[in-house]
């Protein structure tokens, strides 16, 4: 399991990337909407090797992320380990105890299927495993 | 700036340190208490060059991490970026808008020196940067 990206809820996108862009020194590289999850993303590089950063918008005035927004503001949203075998690792952390939030993958941002796990599960930090499609 | 860790605020190292195993997969490689904080630590690594997971617990009953933990539970605390020349990189962000928590550097875990940004500055993320002392 290697961290692959912190997703980061933001209310307006233009004004978010403005902001990170100025904090880190640098563009965000490519912005993608997710239909599926009504969300339209935005990637910065997390520097050399590390993890990205992936600022999330809500699309519609419902969904996962408009609710966190409503109730806690802006901020740091999930972090996300990138997994070899999806299925296999949610079976996994099934029988290790970890809450999943889905009972089959989803598709991401990015290229990936993703499934969620319950932060109640994992010490108040929501988590999403990812598997890259081409991989 | 490179994202270096990031940070977990836990109620209970032991217990938390466990959990975070047995989702990784992988144990934690030191602790260190850091006085001037207030806090232990514990690190995990990200796998391969990702950025490393710091689980971060009060060592008494005030300080930032007891305020936080009491406020909204056990979760992700803080995103580190490490910097060069950190006395620099405070200045270029003052210059850009952004709010210091703290006018000169302090002692954080790692060998490091560290400064806090507000989260109303940085899109209601506490953003840490540190330099390695012995950089």
């Amino acid at each position: 399991m290697r961290l692959e990206h912190i997703g980061i809820a933001v209310a307006n996108l233009d004004e978010s990337e403005k902001l990170i862009a100025k904090l880190l020194g640098r563009d965000p590289y490519k912005r993608e909407t997710v239909a599926e999850q009504s969300v339209t993303t935005s990637f910065f590089t997390g520097g050399s090797d590390a993890a990205k950063l992936e600022l999330v918008a809500p699309e519609r005035a419902t969904g996962p992320i408009q609710k966190f927004l409503e109730k806690r503001g802006p901020g740091i949203h999930h972090l996300a380990f990138e997994v070899d075998d999806i299925a296999a690792e949610m079976r996994r952390l099934r029988e290790d105890g970890f809450e999943l939030l889905q009972e089959l993958p989803s598709e991401g941002a990015d290229d990936k299927l993703v499934c969620f796990l319950h932060p109640r599960s994992t010490n108040g930090v929501l988590v999403e495993i990812c598997q890259s499609k081409g991989a």
